[in-house]
This record gives C-alpha cells, sequence and structure tokens, in this order.
C-alpha cells in the first residue's frame, strides 16, 4: 500500500482551495499529467458503465475560445490544463453491449457468463433511469475525483459551472460525437497573486452537515 | 506539502474497486475516520453553498432497515460506515443569506463586502438553476472526493444507487429536515473472501474515453 496518512490528507485538502489566478509559466509536469488522466479513466461509475469523454485542453487558440464561452473567466485560458467533462447524452442497448463485450475481453471470460450483469444493465436502462442527467451525475463523480487527487498530488484546481453549455459543445464539436459538456475544471498552479490563496475556507460546522445514526 | 507521489496514487486507484464484501470485524480506526468525514465537510461545492447533509450510520438496528432498502446489499450491514449523500430540496435565498453570514463571519468581514458574491448567487437561483437535482450533482462531487480519499487512505468503498429514495429518506427523516438522498456509499475494509477483490478493472481505453484538444 502507498498511502497518505489522515492528517497529510486533511493538510492537503484545506491546502486546496478554488484557484482564480493561474501562474501561466507553470505547466503541469508529464509525470503528473499522467496519473491525473489515469485517474479520470480509474474514475468509478454506475455499473462501470463509464458514460463520459474527456476533452483536455492545452491548445492556446481553443482556450481562448472557450473562455470566451465561459464569463470569460482567465483561468480558463492561463491554467495548464482545462478539463471539460462530457456526458454521453444517449445510452442504449449498443453502450451495455459494448461494456459487456469490453468486460469479456479484459477478463478472459464469455459475454454469455456476464448475462446477469447485462440483463441488470438492461432493465435500468429500459426503465428510463440511464438519461443524460444522470451521465451528467456519473461526470461530477468524475470531478470530485479530479480535485481530490489534485489535491493529493499539489496541483490547483478550478472547477467551473460557470460555462454556456451550448457554445463549449460546439467549439469542440461534442454533439456530433453523442456528447455534451456536464461540467469543466481549470487545473495548473495557483498564481502568488491569487489573493483567494489566503482567504479562510468557508464550511459549515461538523453538526450542522454531518449527522451520525 | 504533504502529497503523494503519481505512481503511488495510481497504485491507491488501481487498488480500490467497488467492494462487494465487507469484513464485519473490521471497524475504521477513529482518527481515519475523521479525515473521511473532514474531506466530505471539506468537498468543494458550487458557489461554495454547500447544498447537503452527510448521514453516516453505524447503528446496526438502522443499517438492517437501510439494506432491506438497497436491494437487500450485504454492504449495508457488514460495511463499518455507511454514507448517506442527501441534497437539500429547496435552495432559496434563504440559502444564500446563510452562506454570506457564515462567510463573513468566517473571513471577520461584512455582509456588505459580499455583495456582488450574493447578487451572483441570487441571479443564478432566480433563474431557476438550483435545482434538487443541481443539489444531488454536488453531492455527487463529494462522493467522487470521498472514493478518492478512501483509496487515498487505504479504506474500501462501495458506492451505492440501488436504493429505494423513497424508503430510505423515511427510514433517516430525511424529507423532514427538507433533504433526499442523492446516493449512498459504504465504507470499511474488504473481506478475504471477496473474489472482485481480484478481478481485472475494466476501462475503456485512453483513446476512447480521453481527447487532447
Amino acid at each position: 500500500m502507498s498511502t497518505l496518512t489522515p492528517i497529510d490528507l486533511t493538510k492537503q485538502l484545506q491546502w486546496r482551495y478554488a484557484t482564480k489566478v493561474f501562474d501561466q509559466s507553470k505547466k503541469i509536469p508529464a509525470q503528473t499529467w499522467t496519473a491525473i488522466e489515469q485517474s479520470l479513466i480509474l474514475t468509478p461509475s454506475s455499473f462501470g458503465l463509464q458514460p463520459w469523454k474527456f476533452v483536455v485542453v492545452t491548445n492556446d487558440a481553443v482556450k481562448a475560445k472557450l473562455r470566451a464561452a465561459s464569463w470569460n473567466q482567465s483561468q480558463v485560458t492561463d491554467c495548464s490544463h482545462h478539463v471539460v467533462l462530457t456526458a454521453k447524452r444517449e445510452l442504449n442497448s449498443n453502450d451495455i453491449t459494448r461494456l459487456i463485450a469490453s468486460t469479456a475481453q479484459q477478463r478472459g471470460i464469455t459475454v454469455e457468463s456476464l448475462a446477469a450483469y447485462q440483463g441488470m444493465m438492461s432493465g435500468f436502462q429500459s426503465k428510463g433511469y440511464m438519461t443524460t442527467e444522470w451521465a451528467a451525475k456519473q461526470c461530477y463523480i468524475a470531478l470530485g475525483q479530479l480535485m481530490a487527487v489534485c489535491a493529493v498530488l499539489g496541483v490547483d484546481a478550478c472547477p467551473m459551472e460557470g460555462f454556456d453549455p451550448v457554445q463549449v459543445d460546439e467549439i469542440l464539436g461534442l454533439r456530433a460525437e453523442g456528447y455534451s459538456t456536464a461540467v469543466c475544471c481549470s487545473l495548473g498552479y495557483r498564481a502568488a497573486s491569487d489573493k483567494y490563496a489566503h482567504l479562510a475556507k468557508v464550511r459549515y460546522s461538523n453538526g450542522e452537515v454531518v449527522r451520525h445514526v
């Protein structure tokens, strides 16, 4: 096991904040980026369906377009990597068949041995639960894991719901691929000038947020 | 900084899996639990609104009731701590006023100095964006952070969408408090008998899930 101590973990979660000013000159090193990208791919999802695609934007021209579609927030252009978390718009029996085939292949077992698993997913899908909104929720799991992972690696992040999803979809050509933007996150390193880094973190108290039963 | 190396982080994310059989005799130690609970409280949320309450269930009788409402999944009773992530059903101007007051108090500044922040939230709220579904999405950020945090601490987790939300709300008396269940997660330690621990993790390839722009 290669774990972090509880105290060190809490320190890192206290260290993080929604970064408002990124240092444009600092880029995420390759090995760190590989771990972050791997964490996106490894994000748990309901049934393991992975109803998402992650668009990683480092191209300056595309970043500029996305900034214009994101309330002109400077984080989009000044960060190292801007991640757009996109949800599959429609989930049907093909998605289930694809996952079953992938599972059989990766585990070296037969498709037939996964019939119960497939049936469970099909039941859920045919009841209309696998909506775009449901896929978007899975993207929020990825966002949560992404921000925690960045904190643990010492990378700064700014999650973002403030953008025009139709424009972002258009800039990245997402609709044609069957996806739409759920949420975004700029990643990189805080600028020394970011005054938000020094503000007290605001949270409700344990007693207000947690109930023990 | 008390970070984890990229390689160790990836190891821990590979180590985790949706635990199907928990070892009933193993409980999460107090110091570790404190860090996990703190990570729930520290979860980032849109505007910092924290539209949630986390119910931590360790009581055996309540766990048994929740198991019955959760497709009889043994994880609910056999885990150390079962966490129910609940979303605030209605978000109105009181929630905004409350956050502004808390921010002013925790940062030692005036409520008046936060007028622009308050105005931005009020605009968003009055346009009807702060729905129960939106609050539920914020709970999925907490779920993502929770699972990543557990992986990094070496604690096992089983996320769960398979439950009857109305029954869970009723068992925990959530509706009366203005909340409803978004998603659940059982936490503890895997049993040696859990064959799922040894299966290959199934994920689509980098090329299928990540696009670089």
